[in-house]
């Protein structure tokens, strides 16, 4: 069948809009139509080039929804007329790694997701007969996209899914953070590096954890309005000191931070929000994607002396499980999602979207078929 | 007064033996016998030069066992006669860290301990009129010690001093990495790098807390029969292997290991225990102390993928609360301290034990007055 999308031809260069062959889903997998899809910084890390294993030509996107228009062999979870999020992070509840119970990093569809395959090795989208690559699984920027069973979850479908998209990554991961990997208390503090989508969730997790202090950090001070209406108490901007930033904060604190987070990629910023965790018992969480290569560093005796470096990866969420509760809670207003929607744009003006975002306008676009 | 002592009067040199003087205790603080002293690789270290904290003239030593001369004015847990293992992590029950309930970093006496002297900002030791340091608040090294309150463990006087004194550091670091910081669970899975006392100490927490692959790693393969008997179950030589350890680990695992410990204070070897740390929930933990300015690095995506990076001090044990009943396990041998007294010396020979440890001959050499 015929889509319509945006593609990524080359690193670098705006999206195309054009008509997609999308061929039926196989064995395991489902035929999605996207009704809606946000834009993420990650698609645009993958765009520019720098994303190491960026392959081209791609069909970008990883946080969306849409609704189920036909399955493949052997379905049984979903069927046609179902709402659903299509899942970076599947879940398929058979590996290792599901069954732990400790993670949400399932392996089902790793290796090939990684390749921009499908899980036979194949990809579903062609353009002039040549084939064209799946982004993380999801591939969110066509209308119609070809995703595995195990990668999707269903949702309730009075939900408002331009609102509701946004837990396919950036709220979910932000969120996620606060309350799976730090586990933050009532009365813990808290400080957050990077005040986009995420770190503006990762405000708002806080806030519902009952965080005593939730110090927002950002080199735009334009942030800061959206910030506090999500509950930071404090703002600082690492341009008005000389310090660095991890002493402002220790000072402010007198001991630093229970838990800090980097929700921007900065491998710089990653040793600053370690480094300003509470002596003792301190702890950062890296949420940002760094360039390729590059590594995060810092004395062992921060280590030594209490603190704790953790990563997260789509917030510890376990999608098919868990993402469902989300989205009825972001309908009962429990999770504010339409804060972070400061823009909506139709396919045709997605690249606007990745305008605002780079210069720092807006939240999240999203974008409507 | 009086006491024999081994001063470490230049860095680099051998210690000599001599007599110093000893002032008596005063307020809060308890002058000690010491009868035993163990020699670890942080006396070494501080002795090399290399500590860039490393202050001389000083009695080093921080491993001892004694019994209480006399109190100063204010003194009320300790009294003459009553057995006793000097604290170099004091426990006061008073400030922030110690009433955390998360830590063992108690800070009652941290900022002058680390100046090598006593809480009031004076020495009690000096030879021929001119002032010596202190060192690690515990300064074993010397028949008759003055430290703080707060720094005394009181133990059961019938415990074999020879041995205990290996709970002031060594072993009770070990043991406490694996209980207290990296809480190992029955069946888990354990990387040890470095069979020094404090490796053996971790293979003997991990088997006590039955875990079920113990992998031992050194390039001394000398070690291996101890850790064997300590319940290690596989053993590896770095030297023996091309590829990157981390690598050799993870093979032979599959995912890697539930818990690492890096027992050495080699930073390129804390990166290797990092990412030889299972995939999804894998944690490290840093024992070893590395040298002045050395940094850990590693690539983000490790944590982002679900490692945990952390460090210990002292096992994080709360010394006042919780060594005496390491003393107890000790003496009815739930906790073995025998295997690791390799060789004994009198206080003459001190710098024999020295020699032996850098000359990987020893676990450890305990000095007897």
């Amino acid at each position: 069948m015929k889509s319509r999308a945006a593609v990524a031809f080359e690193a670098g260069k705006p999206l195309s809009i054009v008509e997609l062959d999308v061929a039926p889903p196989r064995k395991g997998e489902v035929l999605v139509r996207i009704t809606h899809t946000g834009v993420c910084h990650t698609d645009a890390f993958t765009l520019s080039g720098e994303d190491p294993e960026g392959l081209f030509p791609v069909v970008l996107g990883h946080e969306g929804a849409g609704i189920v228009e036909a399955v493949g062999e052997g379905v049984t979870s979903v069927k046609p007329g179902d709402h659903v999020i299509p899942l970076y992070t599947a879940e398929c509840g058979q590996c290792l790694f599901c069954k732990s119970g400790k993670t949400n990093l399932c392996v089902a569809v790793r290796a090939t997701q990684g390749k921009g395959v499908m899980p036979d090795g194949t990809t579903r989208f062609s353009y002039n007969g040549q084939p064209v690559y799946h982004y993380m699984g999801c591939s969110t920027f066509s209308e119609y996209t070809v995703v595995a069973e195990v990668s999707l979850a269903r949702i309730n479908p009075n939900a408002n899914p331009e609102q509701v998209c946004l837990l396919g990554c950036g709220v979910t991961t932000g969120l996620g953070a606060v309350k799976n990997t730090a586990r933050v208390q009532e009365g813990d503090s808290v400080a957050v590096f990077g005040l986009g989508g995420i770190g503006l969730a990762v405000i708002q997790g806080a806030q519902m954890a009952k965080a005593g202090r939730i110090i927002a950090i950002d080199t735009n001070p334009a942030k800061f309005e959206l910030a506090k209406a999500f509950g930071a108490t404090d703002f600082v901007n690492p341009k008005e000191h000389e310090r660095p930033i991890q002493q402002v904060i220790v000072e402010m604190t007198g001991w630093g931070v229970d838990h800090s987070f980097e929700c921007i990629g900065n491998v710089g910023v990653m040793r600053a929000a370690l480094e300003c965790a509470h002596r003792g018992w301190g702890q950062s969480i890296i949420i940002g994607v760094a360039g390729a290569g590059q590594e995060i560093s810092t004395r062992p005796f921060q280590l030594v002396t209490g603190r704790t470096w953790k990563g997260t990866a789509f917030g510890g969420v376990k999608g098919r499980s868990e993402l469902p509760g989300m989205v009825e809670d972001a309908m009962s207003g429990k999770i504010q999602l339409a804060p972070f929607v400061t823009h909506t744009r139709p396919l045709t003006d997605i690249n606007e979207a990745f305008d605002l975002m780079h210069e720092g306008k807006s939240i999240r676009t999203v974008v409507r078929y």
